[in-house]
């Protein structure tokens, strides 16, 4: 993964202090005298939100990862398989939320190694699905020539034959007005790339339009047998949100395009897949903690921890033992996986097939053993 | 399949005297001496309409089947898998588009054996999704507590995790108001069967609740493994419509939802399809053919075929091979399948998996070959 040169720059603006001081009692004291060689990714839903409703005391929690003045005295990061926002929408969000001033170089969402295929799609025409607004992200990763899926699908009268039966759109208010002239002619140029960006909203059309686009070569209609690369930013099969029980995430509409695509075509849909438990998402959180590392020693009085030492411990903390644990375990040293009991897992006693390095109740029990054991 | 009581009563307002008289040329003549000892079943989708549209000259090949005086001269139905709307209103639309009088006993759909299933649910909770108004369909029926899925989500707040990114409703305008007080305390009672009564609208959110419904014994978030049965009005896996190329229908939405639902639960999906190919939907068209047969020969002036004689040839019209043909030749004697090029099947000679008794390029010759070799 190449994610350096983008998280240097990402991190660029990090000085932004805090909206407040953090309590002196929750502040790492013995930290800032040996430096920070450990570091934290969080997963957000489960852990630290249920719907936009924080949880498991997860403002207080990361409060005590901030000094007296604000500034990051623990490099931190959050790692999840959600998005449908930019970066630095999303960051904005988080900070609202909980309290705490996030930088958009803290938020590594299943999307975001899409940047990393920009030299191969950057001038090409691709279509991107999913909630929130799919194209945007696309566009803010450099992407010149990117659809929505729906805005491409409103260049096919009759592609979805229940539409009638929609009275709604699937895009952001910002830009729901249909293209009066369409940008790209879509009725002669070939789409080279499909993404799934984040859980999509209207699967009937999405998995009608991308049978459409991946049966043809990319042109609706034409007699073409390529199948133009498929990407999805994740692959969970279920996630917690704000309903009591688990939901269906992307992996489940990955199955359902695929087991309708493997139907009514003669060849198997191939796809790549994003996301926890990739290792390589691991790896990438590990070189944006290191940027956010040598931040925090900037304005640390006394350092004793050259940046370039590898952390001795990156604690994961996530509440899906299939994606955040088995991630952590397939990453290996220097990971370390904690699970929370304030999502997809429940148990009272470890996962079996997945047994975390540590089990606790919430992600604030979490941040106590971990500073207690670091600091 | 017990039809036979409520097609009597269907049949029985016939003497409607349709919108105009049929040119005598086009009248089958000899036709009222012999009686009819045939009847033709059509396809809708494809060989009738494409989407509102008439095709392959279907108005004119109807008006053949009338009398000078607009009485019905051959006795026909329409046998569609598709639906969404009761027989009564779909009847009116068919009239409307297609310049005859239909009358709702001559419109088959791929629900309309539901109502069969009138004994064993007609007290009970149960709900019905797809396109159009599933829950009228079904309450047309005779079902007293049928609710629509999309109401029946209504009662579970969060059950569908990306309903903030709907602008909209399936509901008809009729009943699109949110119920102010449950009709029925679905926290409390079970669902105790779910009907796919037409092409669903909301994959996503029809697949995630109608798997909430089916593995937890009709109480979503209820720890009971008992599935509560699933019937699907028809199995196609594709059907044409307005599009160029065929789109996805009822039988993709089923192998969307079971290959989630097998992945997701213990237990693999039990569900019952209705619709062609289905020999029994054959063998009740015959019986309502028959039905329509007496009424034709109740005002024809000298008939010699009593009307308890069983036909000699019943056509089947349809553009589905896999659909209409097998359905046709798994039914067998008195059925002669008749393919048109006006649909699914665009081959130049027959169908190699599903040969058709006869090939023609449209519905309108197809007629004409009947009525030269019946009269």
């Amino acid at each position: 993964m190449r994610f350096h040169a983008s998280t240097i720059s990402r991190v660029s603006h990090f000085r932004n202090r805090a909206p407040f001081s953090c309590q002196a009692s929750a502040k790492p004291h013995s930290n800032h005298k040996q430096g920070c060689n450990f570091g934290i990714a969080f997963d957000i839903d489960g852990v630290i939100l249920r719907g936009r409703v924080p949880i498991g005391g997860s403002p207080q929690a990361l409060r005590r990862l901030y000094g007296d003045s604000g500034e990051l005295s623990v490099p931190y990061l959050f790692l999840t398989n959600g998005g449908g926002v930019p970066e630095t929408k999303r960051a904005k969000e988080l900070s609202e939320l909980l309290g705490v001033n996030i930088m958009a170089s803290q938020v590594v969402q299943g999307h975001s190694p899409f940047r990393n295929l920009l030299k191969k799609f950057e001038n090409e025409l691709i279509i991107a699905t999913g909630k929130g607004d799919p194209a945007l992200v696309m566009s803010e990763y450099g992407f010149k020539k990117v659809l929505s899926l729906e805005e491409f699908a409103s260049y096919f009268e009759n592609i979805d034959p229940v539409s009638q039966y929609k009275k709604w759109t699937t895009m952001p208010l910002s830009n729901r007005k249909a293209p009066s002239v369409p940008r790209y002619d879509v009725s002669s140029e070939r789409v080279m790339a499909a993404f799934v960006v984040s859980d999509p909203v209207d699967w009937g059309r999405d998995i009608q339009v991308l049978c459409d686009v991946l049966r043809s070569g990319g042109l609706p209609g034409d007699a073409n047998s390529y199948q133009p690369p498929l990407y999805f930013a994740a692959d969970d099969l279920e996630y917690q949100a704000a309903f009591p029980s688990k939901r269906l995430g992307m992996g489940a509409f990955r199955i359902a395009l695929e087991s309708v695509f493997n139907r009514t075509s003669p060849k198997s849909l191939e796809y790549v897949t994003y996301g926890k438990p990739n290792p390589f998402v691991f790896k990438n959180a590990e070189i944006i903690l290191s940027q956010l590392r040598s931040s925090c020693q900037n304005h640390s009085e006394n350092n004793e921890v050259p940046g370039s030492q590898p952390f001795k411990t990156l604690y994961m903390i996530g509440d899906n033992p299939s994606v955040d644990v088995k991630g952590a375990q397939q990453a290996g040293h220097p990971w370390f996986s904690i699970l929370t009991r304030t999502g997809v897992f429940r148990g009272k006693d470890n996962h079996t097939e997945f047994p975390a390095d540590l089990v606790v109740d919430s992600v604030e029990e979490a941040v106590d053993y971990i500073l207690k054991r670091e600091c």
